[in-house]
């Protein structure tokens, strides 16, 4: 964990993942400031137990104004565009912002950067015929959305930087992650919410396996990255792999709704998306605990009491 | 070479390749306006004939500005860190300065950018052993140093942005450049320079292979990428190795004093650097046409006359 009266810092603290992880970081004793992008009346979160900064880390100026007031001592970088962000152009703009706010965090006397990044980095061509999970160091990252090429020519240039600087420097890139409050829903919450609605749920067959990483675990392993030693790129998974397939018949039969689960609409997608997460486990002791069954359900029930609530 | 009445935008143009490509364009009755760093009085080159834009190019506003105010059809991207550029900070600054010029030049109607890096993407690690000429595809570009790890970062986001931009998107590597007018004078230019002025001229052993390419070479195959078909990654280059011992020892003979070059003196350095050339000289129908011993003794007369100049 973060030592007394480290100031840490993270960035996209209202998206997905940043949320969960500043929470469970404020809840453990960390002194959390957080950065959000816009300042929204009224605040959706305004008992979240950090400090909030309300800046647009594009803008330079300001990215170097809060480095030089704050002086963190950690940075936890989850923001990036968000929307049809796998080829927006914005995604120049978030490397170069990145790499910036990365110069004045070096210049303002920062001790560790935890950079997150995503299972998109790596080459999904190689595993089309088979699963072969993806190794943070042996699997290629030549990547095929301008996403995955931006986030990695940040981590290559950073790496190489705070090595330099003397600066730790850890990389989480986060395979499948899901769970309560995501802010594009990806297969299982959309699937979720389809049958919740009563409406059928389009799908693949289905036979493509995904690491799928529940969030409270992709929290735990941030904050676990946070512990001194660790630097360099691990893998945030949960090392199994699962079919879609089985993951939306399971969501359909929890749901008691397994007529609306359409099997084979969509046109086939053929990568297998696993990882290796021999890494983190072995040099930052961390594992997942909530099984894809659990891990679902808990889903489930978040977007049941969410849309009873916004229907009635 | 470019279409009539294209505005082709040159930056760097005041640097040691950056001139030699803008006077060569220039004289081909291209429309080249250049940009200069420093409005520097007296400006050195007054007589070129491109017009000139001082603007200090990590400066966002700036640059988005000179994007509108031009419409460049085509940039040649040349300007980046000088200064102990091997590993500065800055290098990314420059590479998000490039980013931020390559959106702009898209939004701005742009048809092509050519961006120049340098051999120093490669991976110098692999050819410890023996000479193995350095293929575009083929070798791997785990640069060794900050310039090549952010010049490959650089040229990964841009390949992707500008293919789905649709715009054509060059990039030439550039061996051991030499020749008059040296910005940051290297082993021909040094070694001239030491034995001109009667100087010993300390060097390793020399076993290492190079790739010299005689500056004008080199303008000449930056302005053949102008061609309309050509997109990618290319060498520029010779093809050809040659030891930096037989090139000091040629230094030596010419200038009539063998005596002052010191072979074995320095570490050596045991990367041997040489490049394919098939690709830009089949898809570019480009092949250099200086060999090393007509380039040295260009570069050690304009040396001679220089140095004279300077001291009589």
């Amino acid at each position: 964990m973060a030592r007394d009266g480290q100031l840490i810092l993270v960035t996209g603290a209202r998206g997905f993942i940043g949320r969960a992880v500043s929470n469970l970081l404020a809840k453990r004793g960390c002194h959390v400031h957080a950065t959000k992008q816009l300042a929204c009346q009224p605040d959706p979160y305004p008992d979240d137990p950090v400090t909030w900064h309300t800046i647009n880390l594009l803008h330079r100026e300001a990215v170097a104004e809060l480095m030089v007031a704050l002086r963190p001592s950690v940075i936890i970088h989850l923001a990036w565009e968000s929307a049809n962000h796998w080829n927006a152009p914005s995604n120049l703009d978030w490397t170069a912002a990145t790499l910036h706010m990365a110069k004045c965090f070096a210049d303002c006397g920062g001790e560790r950067f935890i950079g997150i990044g995503s299972c998109a980095e790596y080459d999904w061509r190689l595993t089309h015929d088979e699963s072969v999970p993806f190794d943070e160091v042996l699997t290629s990252r030549r990547a095929v959305t301008l996403y995955g090429i931006a986030k990695n020519a940040t981590y290559d240039v950073l790496s190489k930087f705070f090595e330099m600087k003397g600066i730790a420097f850890c990389w989480g890139a986060v395979f499948h992650a899901y769970g309560p409050g995501e802010s594009r829903p990806e297969i299982i919450s959309a699937v979720t919410m389809k049958l919740l609605r009563g409406e059928p749920a389009y799908c693949t067959t289905g036979n493509q396996f995904r690491d799928f990483i529940y969030l409270d675990d992709v929290a735990e392993a941030v904050a676990a990255l946070l512990s001194a030693s660790a630097v360099g790129r691990f893998n945030i998974a949960t090392g199994v792999g699962t079919s879609v397939r089985d993951v939306v018949i399971r969501i359909g039969e929890l749901l008691c709704r397994p007529d609306l689960v359409r099997l084979g609409v969509l046109p086939d997608d053929p990568s297998n998306v696993v990882a290796r997460i021999d890494r983190i486990a072995s040099e930052v002791h961390w594992t997942p605990r909530v099984s894809v069954d659990e891990g679902v359900q808990r889903t489930l029930d978040w977007w049941r009491r969410k849309m009873n609530h916004q229907y009635t």
